[in-house]
Protein backbone atom coordinates (compact mmCIF):
# COMPACT_ATOMS: atom_id res chain seq x y z
CA UNK A 1 0.00 0.00 0.00
CA UNK A 2 1.03 3.20 -0.60
CA UNK A 3 0.54 6.21 1.68
CA UNK A 4 0.61 10.21 1.26
CA UNK A 5 3.36 11.42 4.07
CA UNK A 6 4.42 14.57 5.09
CA UNK A 7 7.74 15.95 6.31
CA UNK A 8 7.71 18.82 10.12
CA UNK A 9 11.37 19.45 9.57
CA UNK A 10 14.71 19.46 6.62
CA UNK A 11 17.32 18.11 8.36
CA UNK A 12 19.33 15.19 7.97
CA UNK A 13 16.63 12.50 8.94
CA UNK A 14 14.04 13.92 6.82
CA UNK A 15 16.41 14.27 3.89
CA UNK A 16 17.16 10.57 4.48
CA UNK A 17 13.52 9.50 5.05
CA UNK A 18 11.62 11.89 2.27
CA UNK A 19 13.65 10.23 -0.31
CA UNK A 20 13.56 6.58 1.02
CA UNK A 21 9.91 6.80 0.95
CA UNK A 22 9.79 8.47 -2.34
CA UNK A 23 11.71 5.88 -4.17
CA UNK A 24 9.70 3.41 -2.21
CA UNK A 25 6.48 4.81 -4.14
CA UNK A 26 4.81 7.04 -1.57
CA UNK A 27 3.97 10.51 -1.91
CA UNK A 28 5.62 13.14 -0.17
CA UNK A 29 2.52 15.77 0.31
CA UNK A 30 4.25 18.69 2.41
CA UNK A 31 7.67 19.56 3.75
CA UNK A 32 7.17 22.04 6.58
CA UNK A 33 10.26 23.51 8.24
CA UNK A 34 11.04 26.84 10.19
CA UNK A 35 13.73 27.36 7.75
CA UNK A 36 11.87 27.75 4.73
CA UNK A 37 14.98 27.82 2.51
CA UNK A 38 15.82 24.54 3.53
CA UNK A 39 12.00 23.39 3.19
CA UNK A 40 11.84 24.58 -0.48
CA UNK A 41 14.91 22.82 -1.29
CA UNK A 42 14.03 19.55 -0.45
CA UNK A 43 10.04 19.88 -1.47
CA UNK A 44 11.46 20.70 -5.14
CA UNK A 45 12.93 16.94 -5.07
CA UNK A 46 9.42 15.62 -5.33
CA UNK A 47 7.34 18.27 -5.85
CA UNK A 48 5.76 19.10 -3.00
CA UNK A 49 4.38 21.87 -1.18
CA UNK A 50 6.33 23.51 1.04
CA UNK A 51 6.11 26.12 4.38
CA UNK A 52 7.70 27.60 7.23
CA UNK A 53 4.37 27.90 8.91
CA UNK A 54 3.17 24.51 10.46
CA UNK A 55 -0.77 25.88 10.70
CA UNK A 56 -0.24 25.25 7.17
CA UNK A 57 -0.24 21.95 7.17
CA UNK A 58 -2.95 19.71 5.75
CA UNK A 59 -4.13 17.33 8.20
CA UNK A 60 -5.48 15.03 5.53
CA UNK A 61 -2.24 12.57 4.63
CA UNK A 62 -1.98 9.59 6.19
CA UNK A 63 1.22 10.12 8.14
CA UNK A 64 3.18 12.96 9.26
CA UNK A 65 6.78 12.53 10.22
CA UNK A 66 8.10 14.93 12.91
CA UNK A 67 11.72 14.78 12.06
CA UNK A 68 13.23 17.35 14.34
CA UNK A 69 15.82 17.15 17.45
CA UNK A 70 15.08 15.17 20.26
CA UNK A 71 15.10 18.70 22.41
CA UNK A 72 12.97 20.69 20.20
CA UNK A 73 9.84 18.05 19.97
CA UNK A 74 7.94 19.33 22.26
CA UNK A 75 7.47 22.67 21.32
CA UNK A 76 6.64 21.57 17.62
CA UNK A 77 4.37 18.88 18.49
CA UNK A 78 2.25 21.74 20.79
CA UNK A 79 2.59 24.01 17.53
CA UNK A 80 0.66 21.08 15.55
CA UNK A 81 -3.06 21.59 14.66
CA UNK A 82 -5.19 19.15 16.24
CA UNK A 83 -6.42 16.69 14.60
CA UNK A 84 -6.91 12.64 13.91
CA UNK A 85 -3.97 12.51 11.23
CA UNK A 86 -1.23 9.82 12.33
CA UNK A 87 1.75 11.84 13.59
CA UNK A 88 5.31 10.08 14.42
CA UNK A 89 8.48 11.16 15.53
CA UNK A 90 11.71 9.52 14.37
CA UNK A 91 13.63 10.90 18.13
CA UNK A 92 15.26 8.16 20.86
CA UNK A 93 14.72 9.89 23.83
CA UNK A 94 11.50 10.97 23.80
CA UNK A 95 8.40 9.22 24.99
CA UNK A 96 6.09 8.09 22.61
CA UNK A 97 3.08 9.86 24.51
CA UNK A 98 4.80 13.66 23.68
CA UNK A 99 3.03 13.39 20.45
CA UNK A 100 -0.51 12.97 22.32
CA UNK A 101 -1.71 16.27 21.94
CA UNK A 102 -1.10 16.55 18.55
CA UNK A 103 -3.83 13.52 17.51
CA UNK A 104 -5.11 10.38 19.03
CA UNK A 105 -3.43 8.52 16.44
CA UNK A 106 0.83 8.42 17.18
CA UNK A 107 3.54 6.73 17.00
CA UNK A 108 6.91 6.40 16.54
CA UNK A 109 9.31 5.68 13.43
CA UNK A 110 12.97 5.58 14.65
CA UNK A 111 15.48 4.82 12.41
CA UNK A 112 18.88 3.65 14.61
CA UNK A 113 21.55 5.47 12.08
CA UNK A 114 23.96 8.58 12.01
CA UNK A 115 22.33 10.04 8.83
CA UNK A 116 24.75 13.07 7.31
CA UNK A 117 23.51 15.25 4.28
CA UNK A 118 24.50 13.80 0.75
CA UNK A 119 26.03 10.33 2.20
CA UNK A 120 24.35 7.92 0.91
CA UNK A 121 23.28 5.59 3.38
CA UNK A 122 21.72 1.53 2.46
CA UNK A 123 18.47 2.36 4.07
CA UNK A 124 17.52 -1.35 3.65
CA UNK A 125 19.81 -1.84 6.83
CA UNK A 126 18.66 0.86 9.15
CA UNK A 127 17.27 -1.39 12.54
CA UNK A 128 13.95 1.22 12.35
CA UNK A 129 12.62 0.73 16.63
CA UNK A 130 8.59 1.27 15.96
CA UNK A 131 6.03 1.77 18.05
CA UNK A 132 2.26 3.30 18.01
CA UNK A 133 -0.68 4.47 20.38
CA UNK A 134 -3.35 1.64 18.52
CA UNK A 135 -3.30 -0.93 16.12
CA UNK A 136 -4.34 1.29 12.75
CA UNK A 137 -1.11 3.27 13.45
CA UNK A 138 0.95 0.41 14.01
CA UNK A 139 -0.03 -1.31 10.62
CA UNK A 140 0.66 2.28 9.08
CA UNK A 141 4.17 2.68 10.70
CA UNK A 142 5.17 -0.94 9.84
CA UNK A 143 3.98 -0.90 6.44
CA UNK A 144 6.19 2.47 5.44
CA UNK A 145 9.01 1.02 7.51
CA UNK A 146 8.84 -2.22 6.23
CA UNK A 147 8.56 -0.56 2.62
CA UNK A 148 12.20 0.82 2.89
CA UNK A 149 14.09 -1.38 5.44
CA UNK A 150 14.64 -5.34 5.53
CA UNK A 151 15.90 -4.63 9.97
CA UNK A 152 12.44 -2.67 11.52
CA UNK A 153 11.28 -4.36 14.72
CA UNK A 154 8.88 -3.24 17.59
CA UNK A 155 10.32 -1.26 20.85
CA UNK A 156 8.68 0.71 23.59
CA UNK A 157 9.73 3.71 24.66
CA UNK A 158 12.02 2.64 27.46
CA UNK A 159 13.74 -0.10 24.88
CA UNK A 160 13.98 2.85 22.57
CA UNK A 161 15.74 5.03 25.34
CA UNK A 162 18.36 2.12 26.06
CA UNK A 163 18.95 1.31 22.67
CA UNK A 164 19.52 5.70 22.23
CA UNK A 165 21.88 4.88 25.09
CA UNK A 166 24.16 2.62 24.06
CA UNK A 167 24.45 4.01 20.67
CA UNK A 168 25.61 6.67 22.39
CA UNK A 169 28.83 4.83 23.80
CA UNK A 170 28.79 2.96 20.38
CA UNK A 171 28.77 5.86 18.02
CA UNK A 172 29.21 9.51 19.96
CA UNK A 173 31.67 7.99 23.08
CA UNK A 174 33.79 5.68 20.16
CA UNK A 175 33.86 9.30 17.78
CA UNK A 176 35.47 10.69 21.09
CA UNK A 177 37.99 8.11 20.81
CA UNK A 178 38.77 8.75 17.64
CA UNK A 179 39.54 12.42 17.92
CA UNK A 180 41.78 11.75 21.28
CA UNK A 181 43.76 9.71 18.81
CA UNK A 182 43.75 12.04 16.58
CA UNK A 183 44.44 15.10 18.36
CA UNK A 184 46.87 13.15 20.02
CA UNK A 185 49.07 12.59 16.45
CA UNK A 186 48.52 15.82 15.44
CA UNK A 187 50.54 16.59 18.38
CA UNK A 188 53.26 14.84 17.60
CA UNK A 189 53.35 15.94 13.55
CA UNK A 190 51.97 12.32 13.15
CA UNK A 191 48.97 11.06 10.57
CA UNK A 192 45.71 10.20 11.79
CA UNK A 193 45.05 8.42 8.40
CA UNK A 194 47.75 5.33 9.11
CA UNK A 195 44.81 4.57 11.65
CA UNK A 196 41.92 4.12 9.59
CA UNK A 197 42.59 0.85 8.18
CA UNK A 198 42.20 -0.58 12.09
CA UNK A 199 39.54 1.58 13.08
CA UNK A 200 37.49 -0.21 10.08
CA UNK A 201 38.82 -3.94 11.04
CA UNK A 202 37.91 -3.53 14.54
CA UNK A 203 34.55 -1.90 13.38
CA UNK A 204 33.97 -4.94 11.43
CA UNK A 205 35.22 -7.62 13.82
CA UNK A 206 32.27 -7.29 15.56
CA UNK A 207 29.64 -8.44 12.85
CA UNK A 208 31.21 -11.74 13.42
CA UNK A 209 32.78 -11.94 16.92
CA UNK A 210 31.14 -10.51 20.06
CA UNK A 211 32.84 -7.36 21.09
CA UNK A 212 33.90 -9.71 24.48
CA UNK A 213 35.60 -12.00 22.31
CA UNK A 214 37.00 -9.44 19.80
CA UNK A 215 38.76 -7.51 23.05
CA UNK A 216 42.57 -7.36 22.46
CA UNK A 217 45.24 -5.16 23.19
CA UNK A 218 47.85 -4.63 26.45
CA UNK A 219 45.31 -4.29 28.94
CA UNK A 220 43.70 -7.83 27.87
CA UNK A 221 47.36 -9.34 27.53
CA UNK A 222 48.26 -8.29 31.10
CA UNK A 223 51.21 -6.82 29.01
CA UNK A 224 52.61 -3.97 31.95
CA UNK A 225 55.80 -3.23 30.42
CA UNK A 226 53.40 -1.37 26.92
CA UNK A 227 51.26 -0.51 29.22
CA UNK A 228 53.87 1.67 31.57
CA UNK A 229 55.79 2.89 28.37
CA UNK A 230 52.07 4.00 27.14
CA UNK A 231 51.55 5.64 30.41
CA UNK A 232 54.75 7.50 29.90
CA UNK A 233 54.43 8.53 27.21
CA UNK A 234 51.25 10.42 28.40
CA UNK A 235 52.98 12.13 30.71
CA UNK A 236 52.31 15.71 29.30
CA UNK A 237 48.59 14.47 28.68
CA UNK A 238 46.71 14.33 31.62
CA UNK A 239 43.87 13.65 30.72
CA UNK A 240 44.44 11.12 28.29
CA UNK A 241 46.62 9.54 30.60
CA UNK A 242 43.52 9.45 32.87
CA UNK A 243 41.70 7.91 30.09
CA UNK A 244 44.08 5.15 29.23
CA UNK A 245 43.77 4.59 32.99
CA UNK A 246 40.58 4.05 33.35
CA UNK A 247 39.83 2.26 30.41
CA UNK A 248 42.33 -0.14 30.98
CA UNK A 249 41.45 -1.07 34.34
CA UNK A 250 38.13 -1.92 33.16
CA UNK A 251 39.42 -4.46 30.64
CA UNK A 252 41.75 -5.68 33.46
CA UNK A 253 39.09 -6.23 35.91
CA UNK A 254 37.08 -8.13 33.60
CA UNK A 255 40.03 -10.58 32.63
CA UNK B 1 63.58 -8.71 -6.33
CA UNK B 2 62.42 -11.92 -4.50
CA UNK B 3 63.61 -12.80 -1.26
CA UNK B 4 64.43 -15.85 1.45
CA UNK B 5 62.37 -15.05 4.42
CA UNK B 6 62.04 -16.90 7.32
CA UNK B 7 59.68 -16.19 10.34
CA UNK B 8 59.55 -16.77 14.18
CA UNK B 9 56.52 -17.34 15.94
CA UNK B 10 53.46 -19.10 13.93
CA UNK B 11 50.23 -16.50 15.28
CA UNK B 12 47.88 -14.37 13.18
CA UNK B 13 50.86 -11.71 12.45
CA UNK B 14 53.21 -14.70 11.02
CA UNK B 15 50.19 -16.05 9.22
CA UNK B 16 49.06 -13.14 7.31
CA UNK B 17 52.37 -11.81 6.63
CA UNK B 18 54.10 -15.14 5.26
CA UNK B 19 51.21 -15.69 3.20
CA UNK B 20 51.52 -12.24 1.76
CA UNK B 21 54.84 -12.65 0.94
CA UNK B 22 54.16 -16.05 0.08
CA UNK B 23 51.66 -14.80 -2.57
CA UNK B 24 54.11 -11.54 -3.51
CA UNK B 25 56.97 -14.52 -4.76
CA UNK B 26 59.37 -14.50 -1.67
CA UNK B 27 60.09 -17.99 -0.55
CA UNK B 28 59.29 -18.93 3.18
CA UNK B 29 62.01 -20.64 4.16
CA UNK B 30 61.56 -21.92 7.93
CA UNK B 31 58.74 -21.45 10.35
CA UNK B 32 60.47 -21.61 14.17
CA UNK B 33 57.97 -21.36 16.53
CA UNK B 34 57.71 -22.95 20.59
CA UNK B 35 54.57 -24.44 19.64
CA UNK B 36 56.06 -27.15 16.85
CA UNK B 37 52.07 -27.69 16.29
CA UNK B 38 51.30 -24.78 14.89
CA UNK B 39 54.88 -23.67 13.14
CA UNK B 40 54.04 -27.39 11.39
CA UNK B 41 50.61 -25.94 10.03
CA UNK B 42 51.96 -23.09 8.72
CA UNK B 43 54.81 -24.17 7.16
CA UNK B 44 52.98 -26.89 5.01
CA UNK B 45 51.53 -23.99 3.50
CA UNK B 46 54.74 -23.30 1.98
CA UNK B 47 56.65 -26.62 2.16
CA UNK B 48 59.03 -24.98 4.57
CA UNK B 49 61.20 -26.42 7.33
CA UNK B 50 59.60 -26.29 10.70
CA UNK B 51 61.14 -26.46 14.02
CA UNK B 52 60.36 -25.32 18.00
CA UNK B 53 64.11 -25.09 18.22
CA UNK B 54 65.41 -21.64 17.63
CA UNK B 55 69.16 -22.76 17.39
CA UNK B 56 67.75 -24.55 13.99
CA UNK B 57 67.53 -21.32 12.81
CA UNK B 58 69.14 -20.93 8.72
CA UNK B 59 70.77 -17.52 9.48
CA UNK B 60 72.16 -17.29 5.48
CA UNK B 61 68.10 -16.34 4.11
CA UNK B 62 67.81 -13.16 3.71
CA UNK B 63 65.63 -11.39 6.05
CA UNK B 64 64.00 -13.12 9.66
CA UNK B 65 61.20 -11.26 10.41
CA UNK B 66 60.35 -12.10 14.19
CA UNK B 67 56.66 -12.14 14.62
CA UNK B 68 56.04 -12.46 18.67
CA UNK B 69 54.24 -10.41 20.75
CA UNK B 70 56.20 -7.03 22.19
CA UNK B 71 56.19 -8.32 26.12
CA UNK B 72 57.98 -11.87 24.41
CA UNK B 73 60.33 -10.45 22.31
CA UNK B 74 63.46 -9.87 24.00
CA UNK B 75 63.35 -13.42 25.48
CA UNK B 76 63.40 -14.40 22.07
CA UNK B 77 65.82 -12.24 20.55
CA UNK B 78 68.81 -13.71 22.83
CA UNK B 79 68.17 -17.03 21.94
CA UNK B 80 68.97 -16.10 17.97
CA UNK B 81 72.41 -17.55 17.26
CA UNK B 82 74.10 -14.46 16.82
CA UNK B 83 74.76 -13.55 12.85
CA UNK B 84 75.08 -11.32 9.78
CA UNK B 85 71.26 -12.45 8.85
CA UNK B 86 68.62 -9.10 8.65
CA UNK B 87 66.19 -9.41 11.35
CA UNK B 88 63.19 -8.09 11.58
CA UNK B 89 60.23 -7.45 14.45
CA UNK B 90 56.47 -6.58 13.57
CA UNK B 91 55.82 -4.81 17.22
CA UNK B 92 54.37 -1.66 18.00
CA UNK B 93 55.84 -0.78 21.28
CA UNK B 94 59.50 -2.44 21.24
CA UNK B 95 62.26 -0.52 19.91
CA UNK B 96 64.45 -1.36 17.05
CA UNK B 97 67.76 -1.45 18.99
CA UNK B 98 66.31 -4.77 21.13
CA UNK B 99 66.83 -6.47 18.21
CA UNK B 100 70.96 -5.84 18.02
CA UNK B 101 72.41 -8.86 20.27
CA UNK B 102 71.31 -11.06 16.95
CA UNK B 103 72.72 -9.33 14.04
CA UNK B 104 74.40 -5.98 13.15
CA UNK B 105 71.33 -5.60 10.30
CA UNK B 106 68.07 -5.42 12.30
CA UNK B 107 64.89 -3.22 11.54
CA UNK B 108 60.92 -3.18 12.00
CA UNK B 109 58.48 -4.27 9.96
CA UNK B 110 55.47 -2.94 11.98
CA UNK B 111 51.74 -3.89 10.14
CA UNK B 112 49.58 -1.47 12.00
CA UNK B 113 46.54 -3.70 11.97
CA UNK B 114 44.78 -5.90 14.24
CA UNK B 115 44.61 -9.42 12.51
CA UNK B 116 42.78 -13.07 13.33
CA UNK B 117 43.40 -16.45 12.24
CA UNK B 118 41.31 -16.92 9.43
CA UNK B 119 39.75 -13.46 8.54
CA UNK B 120 41.14 -12.47 5.28
CA UNK B 121 42.37 -8.60 5.36
CA UNK B 122 43.11 -6.34 2.14
CA UNK B 123 47.05 -6.42 3.08
CA UNK B 124 47.25 -3.65 0.49
CA UNK B 125 45.74 -0.85 2.50
CA UNK B 126 47.54 -2.22 5.77
CA UNK B 127 50.39 0.72 6.94
CA UNK B 128 53.63 -0.27 7.42
CA UNK B 129 55.94 0.99 9.38
CA UNK B 130 59.05 0.60 8.86
CA UNK B 131 62.87 1.39 10.31
CA UNK B 132 66.10 -0.19 10.02
CA UNK B 133 69.95 -0.31 11.45
CA UNK B 134 71.57 0.32 8.26
CA UNK B 135 70.76 1.80 4.61
CA UNK B 136 71.37 -1.91 3.34
CA UNK B 137 68.54 -3.40 5.83
CA UNK B 138 66.34 -0.22 4.71
CA UNK B 139 66.17 -0.96 1.39
CA UNK B 140 65.18 -5.14 1.94
CA UNK B 141 62.64 -3.88 4.18
CA UNK B 142 61.11 -1.38 1.87
CA UNK B 143 61.01 -3.91 -1.00
CA UNK B 144 59.61 -6.62 1.25
CA UNK B 145 56.61 -4.28 2.59
CA UNK B 146 56.73 -2.71 -1.20
CA UNK B 147 55.82 -6.12 -2.29
CA UNK B 148 52.80 -6.51 -0.09
CA UNK B 149 51.46 -2.83 1.09
CA UNK B 150 50.44 0.79 -0.89
CA UNK B 151 50.78 1.87 2.33
CA UNK B 152 54.41 1.90 3.73
CA UNK B 153 56.21 4.85 5.17
CA UNK B 154 59.23 5.17 7.65
CA UNK B 155 58.64 5.91 11.49
CA UNK B 156 61.21 6.08 14.20
CA UNK B 157 61.00 4.11 16.93
CA UNK B 158 59.49 6.66 19.54
CA UNK B 159 57.08 7.58 16.51
CA UNK B 160 56.36 3.84 15.91
CA UNK B 161 55.40 3.81 19.82
CA UNK B 162 53.14 7.24 19.39
CA UNK B 163 51.40 5.33 16.59
CA UNK B 164 50.21 2.29 18.82
CA UNK B 165 49.71 4.30 21.71
CA UNK B 166 47.24 6.18 19.79
CA UNK B 167 45.60 3.01 18.38
CA UNK B 168 45.81 1.39 21.74
CA UNK B 169 42.73 4.47 21.73
CA UNK B 170 41.00 3.47 18.53
CA UNK B 171 40.89 0.02 18.26
CA UNK B 172 41.06 -1.38 21.78
CA UNK B 173 39.26 1.11 23.87
CA UNK B 174 36.68 1.93 21.36
CA UNK B 175 36.32 -2.22 21.22
CA UNK B 176 35.73 -1.82 24.88
CA UNK B 177 32.85 0.24 24.22
CA UNK B 178 30.94 -1.69 22.23
CA UNK B 179 31.54 -4.38 24.76
CA UNK B 180 29.57 -1.52 27.46
CA UNK B 181 27.15 -1.22 25.07
CA UNK B 182 26.58 -4.99 24.60
CA UNK B 183 26.43 -5.69 28.18
CA UNK B 184 23.96 -3.20 28.98
CA UNK B 185 22.05 -4.40 26.14
CA UNK B 186 22.09 -7.94 27.20
CA UNK B 187 21.03 -6.71 30.85
CA UNK B 188 18.11 -5.24 29.52
CA UNK B 189 17.12 -8.08 27.24
CA UNK B 190 17.78 -5.76 24.36
CA UNK B 191 20.23 -7.40 20.98
CA UNK B 192 23.41 -5.52 20.47
CA UNK B 193 22.84 -6.47 16.27
CA UNK B 194 20.61 -2.95 16.54
CA UNK B 195 24.14 -1.21 16.98
CA UNK B 196 25.93 -3.02 14.10
CA UNK B 197 24.77 -0.50 11.25
CA UNK B 198 25.70 2.56 13.07
CA UNK B 199 29.18 1.04 14.37
CA UNK B 200 29.89 0.65 10.67
CA UNK B 201 29.08 4.40 9.55
CA UNK B 202 30.81 6.08 12.44
CA UNK B 203 33.93 3.70 11.15
CA UNK B 204 32.89 4.77 7.96
CA UNK B 205 32.64 8.83 8.24
CA UNK B 206 36.24 9.08 9.38
CA UNK B 207 37.41 8.54 5.91
CA UNK B 208 35.95 11.60 4.57
CA UNK B 209 35.70 13.57 8.05
CA UNK B 210 37.78 14.30 10.54
CA UNK B 211 36.89 13.05 13.89
CA UNK B 212 36.33 16.44 15.92
CA UNK B 213 33.88 17.33 12.74
CA UNK B 214 32.22 13.76 12.47
CA UNK B 215 31.06 14.80 16.77
CA UNK B 216 27.33 14.51 16.75
CA UNK B 217 24.99 13.71 20.43
CA UNK B 218 23.38 14.58 22.97
CA UNK B 219 26.53 15.89 24.42
CA UNK B 220 28.03 17.78 21.35
CA UNK B 221 24.78 19.20 21.15
CA UNK B 222 24.34 20.38 24.65
CA UNK B 223 21.11 18.33 24.94
CA UNK B 224 20.79 18.48 28.40
CA UNK B 225 17.43 16.77 28.56
CA UNK B 226 18.44 13.84 27.04
CA UNK B 227 22.04 13.79 28.86
CA UNK B 228 19.94 13.40 32.09
CA UNK B 229 17.22 10.43 30.80
CA UNK B 230 20.61 8.96 30.46
CA UNK B 231 21.68 9.29 33.63
CA UNK B 232 18.54 8.00 35.07
CA UNK B 233 18.79 5.12 33.29
CA UNK B 234 22.81 4.15 34.76
CA UNK B 235 21.40 5.07 38.02
CA UNK B 236 22.17 1.28 38.69
CA UNK B 237 25.00 1.09 36.59
CA UNK B 238 27.70 3.57 38.38
CA UNK B 239 30.74 2.40 36.07
CA UNK B 240 29.26 3.49 33.20
CA UNK B 241 27.70 6.46 34.25
CA UNK B 242 30.84 7.57 35.36
CA UNK B 243 32.20 6.82 31.78
CA UNK B 244 28.92 8.37 30.11
CA UNK B 245 29.75 11.42 32.38
CA UNK B 246 33.37 11.47 31.86
CA UNK B 247 32.98 11.99 27.72
CA UNK B 248 30.19 14.12 28.26
CA UNK B 249 31.82 16.36 29.93
CA UNK B 250 35.45 16.10 27.89
CA UNK B 251 32.98 16.48 24.59
CA UNK B 252 31.12 19.83 26.07
CA UNK B 253 34.78 21.40 27.33
CA UNK B 254 35.53 21.30 23.59
CA UNK B 255 32.34 22.78 22.22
Amino acid sequence: MKYKVSFIGSGNVAWHLSHALDAAGHTIEQVISKTEENAAELAKKFGSYFSDDISKIDTSVDACICCVSDDQLKTVVHSIPKSRMIILHTCGSQSMDILEPASPNFGVFYPLQSFSKGKAIDMLNVPFLLEASNNQTNDVVHALADSISNNIRQANSTQRLQYHLSAVFANNFVNRLYHEADRYLQENDLDFSVLIPIIQETAAKIKTLSPKDAQTGPAKRGDIQTIEKHLKLLADHKDLQQLYVNFTNAIQDEN
